[in-house]
């Protein structure tokens, strides 16, 4: 972060790790001990359902996040550290696209009706901006590769609209959240049971964790003024 | 916006306006027109809730976003629009306070618990910060005044901090439409009628302000490599 003089990457990484892991096991804890556990096929259509918080949370979001990530996290090479940036976010991608084919399944099945909420149209075009920044960094950064004036003229607006589409993914999750939760408690779910506050507590832990990537990706890897590393000029 | 060459504020704060009229516009013909109008005492409650989204979304948000805007939008010296600026930002505090205010009194004459939903927990928070980085930025920037060098340290963080609650405050935002909406659709509401995609729509148009005031407050007043004008050596 040019101006944010001292401000290292590693702690807000550690930070995201440990964010990453706390959502994963609340989440995993609430539609598995509360809500009755996963499945994709199933008569109880609920278990369907159940696949989609925990492959957007655990899928999409947090591998995403170490994808964002991987670059000030792994003492590897420039050329691995892109590898494995792409590969990550490609597995988001498909995990995404699989966590939302269960909320349709669950829909389609239950006789619910498709795309009626704000959730469900931000979400969709979450995963459309998302897939087209892939190919957008794909072929500008990997194969076949722009020119490196090109590579240097487009890389702030890779980080720019990725971290865009980033935080879109994470207020995506939080309606997401709010939606599911409004739902149950409409159907008799006391407001103020362990239930509802391991939701909405999941979904704070949720914006901390993206709040801290965002800015493990503005801060630089190794201090202020880095020396023997560029980002801009190795692309 | 360091590393965006050629990238001008001036038509990111231009598409802000129209975003600002287009949802204030938005939201009041759902208030209005839609939910039966707004009134700070009535035997019909909802037309005291009618004043929560106006006000957090005209008053808060809107005049939130002017504010962050008026360094690049007024023609004015530096010491004005830190005036405006700050005054600006007083006035999205007191609406948002008296905004939430309303939520409360609906609340309690209606008999519905407080504070359960993720969405008030949010909102609280934000409105929280948001008086927080008032009371800085106005210590350290206007009376008594940070140091030189106490200036030039914070700014960057002012700004930081300040985007960061800004998002917050459209999170929040998209976060009540959601809600709202959902309460309406499960007492009855058609899902897929005019007024479900107003509300749904004036969300989207929401997201779009956010994202424009967010890059116009990271691009230059001026075009790349501003000459005769430094924000960070007259503070
Ligand atoms: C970034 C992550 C997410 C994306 C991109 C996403 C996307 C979607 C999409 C596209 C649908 C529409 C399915 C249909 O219309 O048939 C949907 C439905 C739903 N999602 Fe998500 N989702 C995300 C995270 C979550 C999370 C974390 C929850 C928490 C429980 C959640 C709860 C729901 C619910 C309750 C529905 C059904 C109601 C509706 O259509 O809005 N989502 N999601
Ligand atoms: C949707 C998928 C993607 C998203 C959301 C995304 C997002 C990001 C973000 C936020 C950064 C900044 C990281 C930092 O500065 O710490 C970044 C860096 C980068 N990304 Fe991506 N990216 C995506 C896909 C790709 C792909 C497919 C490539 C192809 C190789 C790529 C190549 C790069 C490169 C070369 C950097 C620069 C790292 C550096 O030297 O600092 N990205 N990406
Ligand atoms: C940044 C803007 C906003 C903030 C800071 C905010 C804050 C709050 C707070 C603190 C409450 C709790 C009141 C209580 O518990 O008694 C509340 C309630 C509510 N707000 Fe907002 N609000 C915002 C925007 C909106 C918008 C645009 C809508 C759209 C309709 C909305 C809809 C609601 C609803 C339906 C409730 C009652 C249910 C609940 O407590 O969650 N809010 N809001
Ligand atoms: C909650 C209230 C506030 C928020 C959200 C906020 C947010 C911001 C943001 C986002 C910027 C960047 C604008 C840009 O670069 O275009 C900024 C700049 C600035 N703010 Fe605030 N601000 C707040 C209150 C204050 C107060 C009370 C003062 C006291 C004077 C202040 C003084 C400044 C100064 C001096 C700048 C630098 C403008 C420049 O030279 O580029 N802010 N503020």
């Amino acid at each position: 972060m040019a101006g944010f003089p001292g401000v290292k990457a590693a702690p807000f990484t550690y930070a995201s790790h440990v964010l990453a892991v706390a959502s994963a096991a609340m989440v995993l804890v609430w539609c598995i001990h509360f809500r009755g556990g996963l499945a994709f096929e199933s008569t109880n259509k609920s278990l369907i359902f159940n696949i989609h918080p925990v492959l957007m949370l655990i899928g999409f979001i947090i591998v995403g996040s170490e994808a964002i990530m991987s670059y000030k996290t792994l003492p590897l090479s420039h050329e691995v550290n892109k590898v494995i940036h792409l590969t990550l976010h490609a597995i988001a991608l498909v995990l995404g696209a699989v966590g939302i084919y269960a909320a349709f399944k669950f829909h389609n099945e239950s006789g619910i009706d498709n795309l009626y909420s704000l959730h469900s149209w931000v979400g969709l075009g979450t995963i459309c901006l998302y897939g087209i920044q892939w190919i957008f960094g794909f072929v500008t950064f990997f194969f076949p590769g722009a020119s490196p004036t090109l590579r240097i003229k487009s890389l702030p607006w890779h980080v720019l609209f990725g971290l865009f589409v980033y935080i879109l993914a994470i207020a995506t999750a939080e309606l997401g959240f709010l939606e599911k939760l409004t739902f149950l408690e409409s159907s008799g779910l006391y407001k103020y049971s362990s239930e509802s506050f391991l939701v909405n507590f999941t979904a704070l832990v949720v914006i901390f964790l993206g709040a801290s990537v965002v800015i493990s990706a503005n801060a630089p890897a190794r201090g202020d003024a880095p020396q023997g590393y560029s980002s801009i000029s190795e692309n």
